[in-house]
């Protein structure tokens, strides 16, 4: 598995240029890379003759594989054999890696399909704007920028595809027609800027008992930040701006109530008990779809982390924390509310950074796109689940909002399953079992999306 | 330099077997590395057929150099000219390396003058048991158990020396008869234990919208553990067993009031303002050398601690703290307080480790040893500062109380200076200046303590 980490950089280059080739290797009319300031996107275009045009939005970054509990080397990849989750029926074979499933495995998956059609003497039932970025992990940071750039070609396609999402451990499947936003920031409290305690580098830890300690600082700080669970943002208006559900939220929520199975997410995540009680399950669903995360601490990190006891009486200390947010929130509206509270609660000095930003995307699930993916669930005996929006951020508010504005909006699907995205043991389902299709019907449902959307 | 990391073992080996070949050169009647169930004793002895016999107290391991801020290679060492801290004059040349005060560079300054009082055609004055051991980084572990294991053949010394100390960067010297002790924690809380949020690995961040959070939870419980200002513990009996100080104590602690100097502390550590006025100089002397540090966080760390903004919600998070403490505190009596307290607000999941104990150690200024250091001082000009104690731990309780209770206690000190302990950048000065002595002094002072000891 090539690595390509844009966080650090490493094998970005070589993925870029690994993808064009493929591109080429399609027959494309236009096989790029398109520099962006940051990572380039590989650009393709396929000429079909057809009426409809797609857009296919890709990745091809991916996270680093630092976090410790891999079983197999993560950029190496291995196919695992009779894999298990939880108490589900075992995958036959799955591939192990970084990026398997988030999202390697359906990109190529996807580009496979096109070669197959174009193998068996076909073109393409729609056109195709192949567009595959090396900063989704990066929450997009340059893409608005390059859809701006390339506006007028972009809006000529109809709507916009991404080949993922796909079936869940139990095989069930969803139409998800959005997003929620996300703002992602880095807290750091250091004695340069307090003016206290250390301020160059980490001092003797003896120290402490007549020297302040910019660690304490940032532990309180945070500790003002939320209700003592963790759970409740503490900070003024960290959830004004949350609209009610729509109608057709809501109605989607009331159906959910009936059909949505909690335990396969939680066998899968291994949490065994949600932060909020089941019995209200419609109000924990609520939750999950349509509140924003609070805030989370994706990391923290001060002084000495290594085996056994260096002592230290650290200069600086850092927190790494998100809020994924729902309409009508915006991506801009959390940093000053965030400054605020540490200036009003006597922390002018500790310093706030955005690092990324991304807004909510909302579509329709009666749209033409949608209904050719739920058809074509249909047509492999999958009832798909209608939910009202994926937890996690992708940048399909660009396609369906700004800049882009697509009318047929945007839209995601597969057949087939993987997870772990961000985990040790990511994988990505190529021989399935009973219930979860494998690599060849992963292939066969992309086929079949295009010519249902094609047709409708 | 030889890297000799106790904490990971790199180099230990190859740097015991170096020292006991320096012992064999002096012509050492022993010269061993002796087992423990940690790192080996690298134990010599040299029988001069003297009257007196000293323990010489050493350590050959040292700290990781993983803080950033170096600006030499921190193994390779380099000779550095015309160094200058803060506004002090600059020496002549330091050596900079890891270890290269904490303590090679005394270590080997002192075997010098033994080599060389031989290389005169004399012998030294005294008879010498050379102890370097190699945890002393790790609060020397196993030096009980190693004591305890030769405690009929060392409790034939009639004291302990440690070539250590020395001059601060303003050439001021000090008599420090005691050291305080050190516990050292290690706090983990983890959704394993906890039962609640993720139990295996970080999952994607996402998921915090309905799940809990392992890092909060450490950050709340951390939060109520100190004042607000980070510099009170707030364990209960955390200061209990604080005897006041002593009638010798509190003589010396007038004495600093008019006599020390608050500023090259402030300067080599760059800190700006300590945690307590100085204007109650007295009172801020009391609290530094007589009270217990309150809870010290050495390093924290949980989740993505890389460059960027990698989501994810972590399934534990750590904390390392410690304190350093005072008669009649021990070591033993912190844990149990530490635990009590997480499991009285709420938190009997969070998971305390005691790392490293040591306890402190108190001789009298006026032992034999003390005098013969301070007349090595005066005869060079020096005009000794007597202070209470060091604020940092060294295991000198286990020479002048249990295990061998040595009649004549420990003692330690060294013409010359280094700084910068446990810190990026540390040095030892090989020419000085106007007020700093060089190498060669620091050897000569090591040779005129031994005399005079002999004399005495």
């Amino acid at each position: 598995m090539q690595p390509t980490i844009s966080n650090t950089g490493e094998g970005m280059r070589e993925g870029a240029e690994y993808l064009r080739g493929v591109y080429e290797g399609l027959g494309c009319d236009v096989a790029e890379i398109r520099e962006t300031p940051g990572w380039p996107v590989v650009y393709g275009e396929y000429d079909a003759g057809a009426e409809r045009t797609l857009i296919i939005y890709m990745m091809y970054d991916c996270m680093p594989a630092d976090e410790p509990g891999w079983t197999v080397s993560p950029f190496e990849g291995e196919l695992v054999h009779d894999h298990q989750i939880g108490d589900y029926p075992p995958f036959r074979t799955v591939l192990m890696a970084r990026g398997a499933i988030n999202s390697k495995g359906p990109l190529m998956a996807f580009l496979n399909t096109v070669s197959s059609i174009r193998g068996s003497g076909n073109e393409p039932p729609v056109n195709l704007i192949l567009l595959a970025e090396g900063e989704e992990e990066q929450a997009s940071r340059h893409l608005p920028w390059f859809l701006r750039r390339h506006r007028e070609r972009l809006q000529e396609a109809d709507a916009m595809f991404f080949p993922m999402g796909g079936q869940t451990v139990d095989g069930s499947v969803t139409i998800c027609p959005g997003t929620k936003g996300i703002a992602y920031f880095e807290v750091e409290c250091s004695g340069e800027h307090w003016g206290r305690g250390p301020r160059k580098f980490g001092i003797h830890g003896s120290n402490k008992v007549v020297v302040d300690s910019p660690v304490w600082r940032l532990v309180h700080a945070l500790g003002t930040m939320t209700s003592p669970d963790g759970n409740t943002c503490l900070v003024d208006g960290w959830y004004e701006n949350v609209t009610p559900p729509t109608e057709e939220e809501n109605s989607i929520l009331d159906e959910l109530v009936e059909s949505f199975d909690l335990s396969p997410i939680k066998q899968a995540l291994h949490v065994d008990e949600f932060a909020y009680p089941e019995d209200d399950k419609r109000e924990l669903l609520r939750r999950y779809y349509c509140e924003p995360s609070g805030l989370n601490i994706d990391g923290i990190y001060g002084g000495y982390t290594g085996e056994g006891s260096k002592t230290v009486l650290p200069h600086k200390a850092t927190a790494k924390m998100d809020v994924r947010f729902v309409p009508d929130q915006t991506s801009e509206e959390f940093l000053p509310k965030l400054r605020a509270h540490l200036i009003r609660h006597g922390f002018p000095d500790i310093k706030v950074t955005q690092l990324t930003s991304g807004e909510w995307a909302r579509t329709s699930v009666k749209s033409p796109l949608w209904q050719a993916i739920r058809q074509t669930y249909e047509g492999f005996n999958l009832e798909p689940l209608t939910v009202v929006r994926n937890i996690g951020y992708g940048p399909f508010s660009l396609f369906c909002h700004e800049p882009l504005n697509l009318h047929g909006g945007f839209a995601w699907g597969m057949l087939g399953h993987g997870t772990r995205a961000h985990s040790p043991n990511e994988y990505f389902v190529i021989e399935g079992n009973e219930k979860v299709h494998g690599l060849t019907d992963c292939e066969k449902g992309f086929a079949t999306i295009l010519y249902n959307y094609a047709r409708s």
